[in-house]
């Protein structure tokens, strides 16, 4: 505590320093709350033998968008994927979504109608249903604040806490896309380039991997999962901290589309550092045994082996020729401006935008 | 839908008429969707048998508070509060918290320590665990955005539908006193002013009404219920449109606290009028049997008779003399402006601060 209080700002102590110090006397009531505050969801039981899944995640104007870069339709599609994403994490089934809005009054109905319509559009495709919300007017800002239920079997739960040592390390999808996308529709390369539209839609459009958690969690091959918002750094660093392991990835190995590569070649962007922290992918990061690519591909979804993890707390990248580095997480703070350089808000020329956050 | 097609801006649309749009399609599940947006909470069925609550209520800066009128432990309290007399409303029981926070960089951590401070106080009072969230920050207003989990027996859940011709109308609390705590702190009565204190208290850290909630639920006497939110005649207006009625209400027996009597005397505040339209007194407004009267003195919880519904649609109070006046609902919508001359922003001089909205 004592160093706690030396700082006076949030922007000092940092979106997880922040969490940390407000999650001491949030839990109450023991025998029911099987995870609170540091996953991708609460987790309770129900009185039906099934676990109850709740995560909330919000967009802010001139933080994670601007009117200017996405569609209304963009914008609601991924205002509820980003929450969706989290409920695969835990190998969950997503069921209903609440929306609450802060909306300028000068807003148009048209942009409504249409961020309600990429809501409704993607909640249709996995059966979520919108049950609620609220509606207030903002004299600044637009905010967009979604809670998304769901539920799982106490058998398939997936949790960030789990991994074992030597556990293989999967990916569902590539990994850097969407920060490239982020450059890209912040740069404006987007009108002129097919692989900069491709990579923008990824940014402003990502599909939430249900489909894929379910399968990773029912098959029993799994021991932790969380999706990719932070970054791939930041992200398996959660897997590592609360797990207690380490991991080693092959630079090799990690899954970079062809179209990021294009991309990061013509613009002079490392496609590695992208992929590795650059954020808001939304893949699911799964160890576990390495079995799960049979399983994986028995279904016909993309699981990539990059790594595996180690005792202790290493955590090292192999490059080609051999050698290792270390990776610290450089996905995105919110309040410590902590980023890698070649995706920080800096070199996208975009100081206000940024990258959702991680879930408590 | 060609007359909705006819606004432009959300501030033409109003809330109401936005929320109306919004609703078709929203619901895909209906064996398990009970109830969807339109009432103060989404309910579905659980594998258990339980009824699974779930509300959001978003404050944001400007328009529900401003940061130099109310203390950060007072604000966190509200944001809670709200959330919690929204399960209270369905005769449920309050489970789990999460907290979206949008947040400006220049935020004190003392500040963020008290907020967190009200609402863990709140919490513990009423056995809710605050379970996760989200942490974003915000280049302008402060936003809070808090989601809810609760549950209730299908024999017990209360909704806006079900009141029936000749129900007795009650409230479980004093109206107006928020809307003259409003007043107070905008216009810094509350120092010199031990009855300003007193309503201030009112508005700025309402108390759920969960346990007579709870209560009138159980009773089985109760046929429809809400929290009176955005002021008396819209939320029971709210229950009478749902249940297809319409009521008397008796101007003489509408509780009125000694405090609200005495500070809009001296302020020259209409208190009849702050109490039918005021809002924001979070007590809970029931239509049921008389019968309930008896089972409130039981439990010691105060709940006053204040008119009866009637068939057809006409909204009319009696004044002491005997004469009748249609009661339009005049309660906040945060699009359309729409509110009563006493209570209304330009009245109190403070046009930035309103008071919450009707959940959906």
């Amino acid at each position: 505590v004592s160093t706690l209080n030396k700082v006076d700002r949030i922007s000092d102590l940092g979106e997880f320093g922040f969490v940390e110090r407000i999650t001491p006397g949030c839990v109450l009531d023991r025998r029911r709350v099987v995870q609170g505050i540091g996953d991708d969801c609460g987790v309770t039981r129900c009185t039906g033998g099934l676990l109850h899944l709740v995560t909330t995640d919000l967009l802010v104007e001139k933080a994670h968008f601007l009117r200017t870069t996405t569609s209304a339709a963009q914008l609601g599609h991924k205002a509820l994927g980003v929450n969706l994403s989290d409920i695969a994490a835990m190998g969950g089934t997503a069921r209903d979504a609440y929306v609450a809005l802060a909306i300028p009054p000068e807003t148009s109905v048209e942009f409504l109608d249409d961020l309600y319509r990429g809501m409704k559009d993607l909640a249709a495709r996995f059966g979520v249903s919108i049950l609620g919300g609220d509606t207030s007017i903002s004299h600044a800002d637009m905010v967009i604040s979604i809670t998304v239920t769901g539920d799982v079997e106490p058998e398939h739960v997936l949790f960030r806490h789990g991994a074992l040592e030597g556990d293989t390390i999967f990916v569902t999808g590539p990994l850097g896309d969407s920060a490239a996308g982020l450059h890209a529709v912040t740069n404006g390369q987007v009108s002129d380039d097919s692989d900069a539209r491709v990579l923008a839609c990824r940014h402003l459009e990502p599909v939430p991997h249900l489909v894929q958690g379910r399968v990773i969690a029912q098959s029993g091959w799994a021991h932790a999962m969380i999706d990719s918002s932070d970054g791939f750094s930041s992200d398996l660093g959660h897997i590592c901290d609360q797990s207690g392991v380490g991991f080693v990835i092959e630079e090799d190995a990690l899954p970079l589309s062809g179209e990021l590569k294009r991309y990061a070649r013509r613009h002079g962007l490392d496609p590695v550092s992208l992929a590795l922290h650059g954020g808001e992918d939304y893949v699911l990061i799964v160890a576990g045994a390495a079995d799960l690519a049979a399983e994986a591909a028995r279904h016909s979804f993309e699981l990539v082996a990059v790594g595996v993890t180690t005792g202790g707390h290493g955590r090292t990248v192999r490059r080609p020729d051999g050698t290792l580095y270390a990776l610290a997480p450089k996905g995105w703070d919110h309040f410590a401006h902590r980023r890698s350089p070649c995706s920080g808000p800096s070199a996208l020329g975009a100081p206000l935008v940024n990258t959702p956050q991680t879930s408590q």
